[in-house]
């Protein structure tokens, strides 16, 4: 187990109704907001009127961004700047997924800062202070409701680039499972396995002697599996989805890669691909994921075969070769039989020179990855190995 | 799932040689603090050294207060009290185990109150502030290091009370595990009986559709059971201790609990038993969980059951009342082979009289448990199961 430092202090506030307390649990930390969302999912729903409404009777004012597109543009973060600044706004509340929360989380970073925001991303600057940030939570998918992550894509470049600190974990996140009810079935598949890879990212590790973290990865991925398949079925089953958007949650809020070297080069992977075809990042994931873990598992078949056996319940009796392809397998037939499509043929038909092109983009700052270290070549193994 | 709030802000600092960090982390918060410590075991091991080594080093001066004992004294929490009032005290450190931390807190909780801090015990007045908190923790086991409450004993009415704050969350807490080699055996396993008690008074719970809570408390539970016997060959193997710190870590940080209502009246009827007594907590959590879960386990069998399958690796295939019992048996075998005490006549011999009168003062503010109520009767009866 590798020293670590963890670091959480996101107040959780989950379950029935408690969207109608955003106002009271902001109102501690200021009376005048940013409120940013996407488009008219929140309206259609009713979300949109109850968060006025608790804003209204806890006496916080705000000003509204909306627009936040799926990977979410620089231009419409460097609009919320330009309005925070004109507002003298202290504070921004995002509702919606982790689009709506990243973006919120890259606006509060600028709102201090007298260059450009893009200068963090580009990393030719550091994070020193920024702006507090909340949530409301409605799609459980990217973990940035706690997570200390956020992806901006700058459409003029194509670039699709992750910044973290902690100074990005949300001060609190009001997670309503209810709030899912609307939520389209290809919405659902794309958070559920955006959920499953932050696990994988952390699970497939060089390090060794991580018992409780193994035992934590594998009891999360297990508590996705189970229900995740129960909402092709009954899409307003509040238990289910429950367990969903808890597990969404605790897959990313660092928790289960303490000790452990994470990895990350397959959503590294997966913003390449989606920054070029902007496809759903979830989708991008279905695609690169079982990839990458065919160009990779024979580096530890013995950790792979745990995962067959532990998460996906195969009988430990066969070789370690034969688990480790039969878990790979079954993550695979999983995510298809979610609906989500599994191949880049499936959706996309690239030619050589776009695979190029992205394997280049993907490994602009350098090789990729801890489990093993991917270059550009390896890059493109893994994008063919998924076509 | 029960709706929840969870908020676990603690800082986790984990691994070799993190304890030398100790005054620089506090330097970010004050510059005199309090050093509150127990006996000789961390002057013995070095770390008091350390610690004022790294207390120097960052320029945080201090003002010190040892001397505390297992089952935390009333009377040393008020001395501290006092001191840091007539030094202008407004942070405490804390070096050792649990005992230590609980004393440090009820001192935090002390210093800006106007009346008696034992108020706060006896449910006479509501904390509104408490001065932060932080640890260097020496023995695994309460998970005070991260946890809201506090016990401490009342010697003058041998009343040993619990009380609960999210003030009290500490603001950061070192675990480095190499501070635990020095422990003697039957702390160690005090220690793991302890955590796996704040596990067990979550697991038990009559709220439904708990998968993922369920498959963490199992995981946790997991982690310990595989690593702690190790110690009792090798104490010094600091894979085997990182497991089980951190797992002492987790099992108290609250999430194991969230969504779920958790019981405590084990909790309450040991610490009736340890005050009167004067023994470990660990040891007699050891005496009287297995005489709770024979007490309460047709409630039900089920979860009992999935309790011996899923924690103990029972095979599923007996009955649920044949496994729910296996699963108790194997509890108090581990207990037994970790070399605890599993019944009040292997270390003591109370009269029905003084029974009577730890089932009266564990009952005194009114029933205990939630998984089933247990009044002064019931508790009798538990005490007597525990023989």
């Amino acid at each position: 187990m590798n020293n670590f430092r963890f670091y959480s202090p996101t107040e959780i506030i989950f379950g029935r109704g408690v969207q109608k307390e955003t106002g009271k649990n902001i109102k501690k930390y200021s009376s005048k907001i940013l409120f940013h969302y996407g488009g008219g999912s929140i309206k259609k729903s009713g979300l949109y009127e109850e968060i006025i409404t608790s804003l209204k009777e806890a006496g916080v004012d705000f000003v509204e961004l909306g627009g936040v597109q799926p990977n979410p543009r620089l231009s419409l973060v460097r609009e919320g700047i330009k309005l925070c600044r004109e507002h003298d706004i202290g504070f921004i509340l995002a509702a919606g997924g982790g689009s709506v929360i990243d973006s919120a989380k890259a606006i509060a970073m600028g709102v201090g800062y007298e260059g450009d925001v893009w200068d963090f991303f580009m990393r030719k600057t550091t994070l020193t202070k920024s702006l507090p940030v909340a949530a409301v939570l409605t799609i459980p998918a990217a973990g940035s409701e706690s997570s200390q992550g956020t992806v901006i894509t700058n459409e003029e470049t194509q670039m699709k680039i992750g910044f973290n600190s902690p100074l990005l974990r949300p001060v609190f996140s009001i997670l309503n499972p209810e709030l899912c009810f609307t939520l389209p079935q290809n919405q659902m598949a794309y958070g559920v396995c955006d959920m499953m890879a932050h696990i994988f990212e952390r699970y497939f590790t060089n390090v060794k002697n991580n018992d409780l973290t193994d035992n934590l990865c594998e009891a999360t991925l297990k508590a996705i599996i189970k229900n995740a398949p129960k909402l092709l079925k009954d899409n307003k089953d509040y238990n289910v989805w429950a367990e969903i958007m808890f597990s969404g949650n605790l897959a990313h809020n660092g928790l289960l890669g303490m000790g452990r070297e994470e990895d990350w080069a397959s959503h590294a992977i997966e913003h390449s691909l989606s920054a070029v075809y902007d496809i759903a990042h979830g989708a991008g994931l279905a695609i690169i994921f079982p990839a990458w873990m065919k160009y990779v598992y024979k580096h530890n078949t013995g950790l792979f075969a745990q995962f067959a056996v532990n998460v996906w319940g195969e009988k430990p009796e066969d070789t370690e070769e034969t688990l480790a392809v039969k878990g790979i397998k079954r993550t695979e037939e999983f995510f298809k039989s979610l609906g989500l499509p599994t191949r880049i043929k499936d959706i996309l038909n690239p030619t050589e020179q776009d695979l190029l092109l992205m394997s280049g983009k993907a490994t602009a700052f350098g090789s990729l990855g801890n489990f093993i270290k991917l270059d550009a070549n390896a890059v493109l193994d893994v994008y063919k190995l998924a076509l």
